[in-house]
This record gives structure tokens, sequence and C-alpha cells, in this order.
């Protein structure tokens, strides 16, 4: 059996992978280069990647800025996050873009399962990070390509302290030392960007140390 | 109230064209590249799109040559088609993917609907061109940005002959001169693909003649 890994070089992707590296026989991972300012995050999917003995893809997804002004994909805009609003880094319809990618990557490879580190528990605004809309574009895949594909949520309703103790008990907490998370596109994280926070805070309750160096 | 139109140059298009042109306000158009051999739909294009006063958008999505090994986009494959198979000219998942990507256009110009020619009368084996994919493509998109984004398809139901007899009652024909439909990519067409042939067997069934020249 063939699964297709969704694999961003952050925490929670590497978790992802590891988790699929338990399960199935043939992992093919996809890492999308769609003019982030983390390029380095593309360097940590290889690593990942490399780590699992799995084939790695990456596809340039560039014409993506194209499509909206997200600061994710614009260098010159400042990145913000207000509590209750959407984070200006959100690219409205992101990750529906990337399932129907894999999607088409699973069919070429006759995969079965799509492994994507979403998560609705550290509700951050994206509303195509619930499981409402995973299970819709499961659906709608399979109806677009008459196969049976699953898409794996297992990170879907995890903290993030319970995704460091998972990854810990899987014996691979070494996987995260190659994993970026830092808004800033930089090595070492700023430890102070609403990612940086949010994975400081998870190791911190789960009282587990992150491999990586932090400037502050 | 704006709309965007998913424009192929071909036949069925050109008549969402003109029916959105009947009722919407602001129209834009978007056109896809993925490096078909059929450059020569890309000019048909931008020629409706003037026809029309809409704005228009190609987008270069040649990056799914890397997603299958259709004959579509892959200029060195013969095109075949058997009856009760799949065409060869088949990729996997691309109506899902095109509707993904104008979802995306659409949220950036607050657009509430997307026409589409899609057709499940005229069955070509295409999965992701049935009624029930567009339905569930239109909920999982609105799920993804928490849109009300309508999936229009007035073609879904007519066959070749009664797309060319409303466009007629539209008084559009003459739009018809700047469509491409002939799968070898030519001027004129070589009226013996099953493209050609399917459009051509609407016109006569219509009792319409075809503006456009063909070879044969």
């Amino acid at each position: 059996m063939t699964a297709i890994v969704l694999l961003s070089g952050g925490q929670d992707s590497a978790t992802c992978l590891a988790i699929a590296k338990k399960t199935v026989e043939r992992i093919h991972c996809i890492c999308f280069d769609y003019g982030q300012r983390h390029q380095i995050e593309i360097e940590s999917s290889k690593k990942l990647a490399d780590l699992a003995g799995a084939t790695f893809q990456l596809i340039d997804v560039r014409f993506m800025a194209q499509l909206s002004n997200s600061s994710l994909v614009n260098t010159t805009a400042k990145i913000e996050h207000k509590d209750g609003e959407l984070p200006t880094t959100f690219v409205p319809g992101r990750n529906a873009f990337f399932l129907t990618v894999a999607a088409m990557v699973a069919h070429q490879f006759n995969a079965t399962e799509i492994f994507t580190g979403v998560c609705q528990t550290d509700f951050s605004g994206y509303p195509d990070c619930r499981e409402a809309f995973i299970r819709s574009q499961e659906k709608t895949i399979n109806l677009a390509m008459e196969t049976n594909i699953t898409i794996k949520t297992p990170l879907m309703d995890l903290t993030k302290a319970e995704t460091v103790t998972l990854m810990n008990s899987l014996g691979k907490l070494d996987w995260y030392k190659h994993t970026h998370t830092c808004y800033e596109g930089q090595q070492p994280a700023c430890g102070v960007c609403p990612a940086c926070r949010l994975r400081l805070k998870g190791f911190q309750e789960a009282g587990i140390e992150d491999p990586i160096p932090y400037r502050v």
C-alpha cells in the first residue's frame, strides 16, 4: 500500500510522516513551492523524507501568487495576527488546492491514502483545516477520479502538546531537529511570532525540550 | 454581481460566456495554460473574452504535466478513443483542479458564480463532468473558504445540438468562428477526430452551419 504525505517541513507534517511510516509500506512525500518566504521549509522537507526512506517530489505552484494577496506568498507584506481574526497569512482555499493536487498525484501512484497534518484543535481561523471540509474534499476527489482515497488527518483533534508527546512515543523526536515553524523563515527561529509561540507552548505543556535553537 | 467564466476557447465555454453575458454584470474569464497542444485555444479564449467585454486572465499551470501521463499534455502520446473506455486525453481530477483554482480567483474578485461548460449528456467518460461531482465540489470550496459561491453548469443536460440552438437564440452564433475544438490543435480543423465529429454532429442535428473551416 502506498500513501502520499503532504510535507511542509513543519512539526505537524513531520509527525504525520512518522505516523504514516508506522503503518504504510511505501511513502511518497510531496512538498509545494508556492513562493513562500520559507525556502528553508523545502530543505527541511527533503531531509525529513530522507529520514523516513520516502520518495520526495517538489511541486512548483508559484503561480498561486497570482491568486491571493496573502502575506505568506508576498514578501513585502507584514505578518500580523489579531485574536479572533483570520491571520494575514491566510491564503483562502489553500488546503483545498493542495489536497486536490495531492489526489492527482495519489492517482498517478495508485496511492489510497493521503496524510495531512491539518488540525482543528489549535484553531487559527482556517476553515479548510476543519473536519467537515476534509470529509467533503475527500468525497469530491473520489467523485472526480472514481477512486477510493482516504484523507488521513491523524492530528485533527490533538493539541500541540499531544502531537509532541505522540512523536516522542513513536521514537522520532530527533526528526523535529529538521523541522521549521517560524513565520520569519530564519534559523535560529525568532521565538516570538505566533507560530513559534504556539510551538514552544506545545513543548512546554508536553514537558519535552524543543531540539531546535531559538534567538530569544 | 461578478462571475468567473472558465474559458477553454472551445464551443461549450463560448456558449457559457454568452449565457453569463445575459445575466451577469461583470465577467472575469480565466483560461488555463497547462501545456496543452492547443495553444490556439488560448488565442481563441482571449478573442472571446474581448467580444464579451470581459477581463481575461491566463493562469500558467504547466506544472500539471508532472501530475499525469495524459496525451492532452504530452505532445508525443497518440490520441486514441475506444468506446466504453476513458479517452487517453483524460487527466484525472482536471476539473476538480480547475474549479478549485477558479474558486480561489472568485474569492479574490468577490465573485459569487463560476460558469463552466461541463456536460454530462455527451458523456465522454469523464467522472468530473457529472452533476454529483459538481455539487460536491461546490460544497467543498464553500467549506474551504466560507464563501457562498455557486458553480453554474448551464450546459450540463444539453446535447451538442441543443447547445448550438441555444447559442443561435442568444444571437451569438458568430462567436463560434473564434472557437477551437479539434484535438489536433490545427486550423482548419481536421474534421475526423472524436472532438470534431462530436461538434459537426451537433451542428448537423441543430440544422445550423458550423462557421469554422474544416480540412475534410
